[in-house]
């Protein structure tokens, strides 16, 4: 299983499908397309939509019947950066290498731009297939819980009360669980659902999604610390010098590794039901875990 | 026909409501929680979602049936208020006679107030109840296209670029027609859709949306020039303070007052299939025409 390969040709399948399901950089007005494109096509890792179609693929179904539902998560991922990149939230110059939506479009068309993304991915979703078990007020519902003030922005709201502050691990989890584990867990449920997943299998997907993201952001946190800004493509340490909580502040590099080694192996598990059908996704944690932390 | 006794009555359903759809204050995280119903639940007149319940009754349907439909609305309408009054948009520091949210919460919150707002109106929605001739996809389509980078969304990104600049009658209107008749429209029309309506009569409710949208638009100019900050319960006279376009200023007020009759009369048209039944909408339009402008 060569996940950099699969990942590649997930991109340019999820490029392709977003470019579709987007308005021309034409459309009247034209600063808005641009502005949503601009960040859409920002070489984004498409991380999370891809998930949406392994899951899709490893529980029986297609990558093509995903697409919607990939395609919906990935304008969601993409708004929650602009809006999170903001002067009055994490206040980043940098994303992905390049200047951030409101130093070259300003803040207030950046503030829009999130918002039609976000209006836009339900817009997506609602042109997946129904099946017999998830019907679109399932999905709708599936995707709206995950983004919203209990989950992707409920985890915001922690991270900016708690900039400053001195905040507890159980704090910090919290906010992990909701601002990175929820959207990707919903990612792959969402996949795993436009196949027709069994509930029981969807549990599964559940478990292995919450792990999975939670792995993920413990990484991350870790890789502001140990790595340049060069190689990020974002201001590394920016988190620590703005006395940010991290999973090293709090815990120490030795055991947020060894955290990012145990989440990794309970999403393993969780996907042991799965047998072969499970190997992409199991390439997925190893890819997350192997990154050079 | 006693409109104002019949939007009372709408308010408090819809009120009642919405405070069950939205999660309580006390949800963790409770700042987001209460800054939303902050805004929510800041004395607002209802309009849009007394026009679907409006609606769906002027097409036989039930107002207790179009509640899903008309509390997604209230909540696209109030954080696209949220968002145009931040600092980085029109900067304002009243609302209803209240601080705006950011004022309150700061701009962080308010921010994610509105991407909450805007996020859990198509949670709702997906709780409305499909008819034979529409289904859940068709319902988030006409939610998500009217509030989106072409309409709601890119109405506010015109306004924002043609401020401090010389903007033609023709770019005011579109303006307008994205700004407020997208979303009055499409109030309408959600809420006969919840009664089943037959494609003609929605395309009737559709020309009577964009005319009664215009019309509560031109009149809104008008009367932001001609009468006070306590009447208004907002800053009056900012738009022209902010040499922002209007109506009057562009057309002045003789031939803004003659614009707001002739599209309360093709409202009134647009009504006509619906004889008796469209007693309550017609009230609305007169209600509109008769505001002290």
């Amino acid at each position: 299983m060569d996940l950099k390969a699969y990942l590649g040709t997930c991109g340019k399948r999820i490029d392709r499908a977003l470019d579709r399901f987007l308005p021309r950089a034409t459309v009247k007005p034209r600063t808005i397309h641009e502005a949503m494109r601009y960040s859409l096509f920002a070489g984004g890792k498409r991380l999370s939509p891809a998930l949406t179609l392994a899951a899709a693929e490893a529980c029986g179904g297609e990558a093509e019947t995903a697409l919607p539902a990939a395609c919906a998560v990935e304008c969601i991922h993409t708004y929650s950066l602009i809006h999170d990149d903001l002067p009055c939230m994490d206040d980043d110059d940098l994303r992905r290498g390049r200047p951030t939506s409101h130093k070259v479009y300003g803040e207030g068309i950046a503030v829009l731009a999130g918002d039609a993304l976000l209006t836009i991915a339900f817009e997506i979703l609602a042109q997946a297939k129904e099946t017999s078990r998830y019907k679109m007020p399932a999905l709708i519902r599936e995707l709206a819980t995950a983004s919203g003030s209990r989950w992707l922005i409920g985890g915001q709201v922690a991270d900016l009360q708690g900039e400053g502050k001195k905040i507890t691990g159980g704090e910090l989890k919290y906010i992990h669980r909701c601002k990175t584990a929820a959207l990707l867990t919903a990612s792959i449920r969402l996949g795993a659902m436009s196949a027709n997943v069994s509930p029981a299998k969807l549990q599964n997907l559940t478990d292995f999604g919450q792990s999975l993201g939670l792995a993920f952001q413990v990484i991350d946190d870790i890789l502001d610390v140990t790595q340049t800004t060069e190689k990020l493509g974002k201001t590394a340490g920016k988190d620590v010098a703005a006395t940010k909580a991290t999973y090293p502040a709090i815990f120490g590099l030795e055991r947020s590794r060894e955290e990012a080694h145990r989440l990794t192996v309970a999403a393993h598990d969780a996907l042991e039901p799965f047998g072969k059908n499970g190997a992409t996704l199991r390439a997925f944690a190893d890819y997350l875990l192997m990154r050079d932390y």
